[in-house]
């Protein structure tokens, strides 16, 4: 039987604990509506980690046994700790996949990684959004249709601060007028991450059969592969050299 | 149980025929020795076909059937039809893998598909080629080193006229003085290609076993996605549209 | 003083002739509102070719002395002579830098160059139009806001048949509902090619001052390179070579 | 007439003082060398900055007044301040180029804008490099032949810890059997980088005329753009939005 991937869901989970509406919206966390979806699959083994934890549930021993992590932030950034963040980001280029969902893209572990502000348009008016495919042969859209529509998100606009993606799989339209690029694709290293925009707290985005499908997909992408140890350093030569 | 990957292996097959010393290198054509390693693979189902089968062994139904293709050519591209051409490549736009292989280079679906001349600087010495791994978190490097070493192989050297591949997961080194892009990846509508490059007629290059391990993880790599079917036309608005 | 770049500004033209409601838009044709914009950069030197001239004004010397070729088609894509496409072709893997206009995503030159279908979705309405600037620091932008918006278009939508641009500079959102990769530029052999989206022949597309520009940009970003000249064929080492 | 280029060419420039040989090669220093050549371009308007003036050389004003900054390191990275560091990529995220030399791989500046390590296999065996070019339409090999030979040279070799590139323009053949991605263009926010292997402090590199022609070159090519300034923050409908 084919090893199984081990997906660590981690939420800031701030906004559940503080703010009644969230809370009802998702009483168990996005966390735990993310995981309970995951949890369907059979190639999965999923568990969940918080900011609130100790080591914000991320200790060493969690991210080693890590094989992909998913990571939702928005209000409490800030509180991530330096240490953590150096530890998921060294992982990450060991070959840990990293989904990074919605507001994330203003966490330490993605800007960090990517190099560039990750800093967008944003507004909250609840209005609709509809994430096209452009790679219809893209493994994170299988089982997908030609879009996905969400009645209720934010809005996030370009331009949006990133590196051009590796692969572009999805764009967004939304009613307001903007654009956004949804689903993006990055190898760093010897780990794959993938950005996927939809999650504000406030909706019911994390329980969308699209979204969900979506982020089970980029699971399977971003697991490690078995290559090559990369050696650095001082190196023989393969081949007699002649030098003068 | 998963559903397994229908490969075809398609060689010309003509200087097995014509050449006794390649005819002792590959008794079974070297499609035969490719197909007799990807067969001890339990999720691949495979089969042949060669250019001097009615139809070069490519008909409608195989065609249909299969979900990667992989393509050895040399000495006869001009004698493929090119109606199975547009075939292939109608196929390939689907969703249908397809693994290039060496002098496939020059194959007219290669070139039909890449839309540039395909052409590169070649030389027959039975040089040393080491192929380095640049991507070392990609599938199509699982259980492969930092290298592979082919003691003897024909040279192919810069500029190789391709489009950019969308990822660049191998480059060459050659004993003679030349580098080149070794493994490429390409998505293209819905189907995946990948360019491999060693494997010139008159060495054992399909005995090797990192070259055979990259064409199997090809294989899995560019296998079909089940995404979304893709509509073009006229298309009616999804919302309400306010025009003067 | 720099050299000029030679612009050649083709157009079918036969909405022109045939439409009068077209013909009162463009009394002298798209390619003559597109030349009439391009003369006033002192950089360039530009001239028009149409379909029904002889060779489709493309004679080998007028594509010797192009440096950069737009090409707008749409009824009349079939009437192109298939030698002249070759020699469009060939001479923009030689460094002709190549802008491919609106309707001409499915031009005969542009899908021989991509590999691909080149089809997409579309509708006429006259809605509006917004494209959004995604990569700020590219020369094809210089002078443009975040956005330029076209009050009345015909839409296209993704999924639009073509390989990932090299780089993405453009998404267009539509009010109907769709978004669309509406700058793409591509480097093929030693050529440039860029697909600007907007142009449709019943709107004044063509004097947007945004769009002028962005045309006049691609010109500059695609004008040919002093690179090297490429040699392709059999080739001595440049090494001393051991071999068995 | 058209604005100048203002370069500044950064240098660590330790080395030069502290070693006979390398003062002996390069009396003036490697940002010596650099500079004279590129003062003989009119375009540009040139000065030169070291890690042992105050600031680095690199003051606020300096800053701002630097189209392109080239950058020089190896033996002093950690010497180099961060909040210096942190102004020299918020530049560059504002559009100044960055021209990264050989050791400079590993400077602070260019590991934080790439977000990987950038680490690789290295010798120092003065060992014949040959630098092959991949993109022959690319202005910074305008005046390039196929290739550049450089007889003596520090060997870099993949894997080479940086994203992908944008554009890979060159990659490198070493004697003892290695190969490296040698000309890595990126666009990073609005600004853009060229990462350029040669030029090991003990030898003549910075007099090789291909490898002088490269570095003005990609001046030229990573000089700002007048693109859109970009907003980011909250942002209001620029349409008319229905919610529940």
């Amino acid at each position: 039987m084919a090893k199984k991937i081990h997906i660590t869901v981690w939420n800031e989970g701030r906004h559940e604990k503080t703010n009644e509406t969230i809370k009802k919206i998702y009483p168990d966390g996005m966390h735990g509506a993310i995981a309970k979806y995951l949890k369907t699959h059979k190639d999965f083994e999923v568990r969940t980690a918080t900011l609130d934890e100790p080591d914000h549930g991320l200790t060493d021993d969690v991210l080693k046994e890590t094989d992909v992590l998913t990571w939702w932030g928005h209000m409490a950034h800030g509180d991530v700790r330096d240490d953590i963040v150096d530890k998921v980001c060294a992982r990450v280029l060991e070959g840990m996949g990293l989904i990074v969902l919605h507001s994330g893209h203003y966490s330490k572990p993605f800007r960090k990684l990517m190099g560039t502000t990750c800093s967008l348009k944003w507004r909250e008016m609840g209005e609709k959004e509809r994430i096209w495919v452009l790679e219809p042969g893209h493994p994170v859209v299988a089982g997908i249709g030609e879009y996905i529509e969400i009645e209720h998100e934010e809005m996030y606009g370009e331009r949006f601060d990133i590196p051009a993606p590796d692969t572009l799989v999805l764009v967004s339209w939304f009613a307001g007028g903007e654009v956004f690029r949804s689903g993006c694709c990055y190898h760093r290293s010897k780990g794959k991450i993938f950005y996927f925009r939809p999650g504000h707290e406030s909706y019911r985005t994390y329980y969308h059969e699209g979204v969900l499908k979506i982020i089970a997909n980029a699971c399977r992408w971003a697991a490690p592969v078995a290559g090559p140890d990369v050696y650095c350093g001082h190196y023989k030569p393969l081949e007699k050299v002649e030098t003068a």
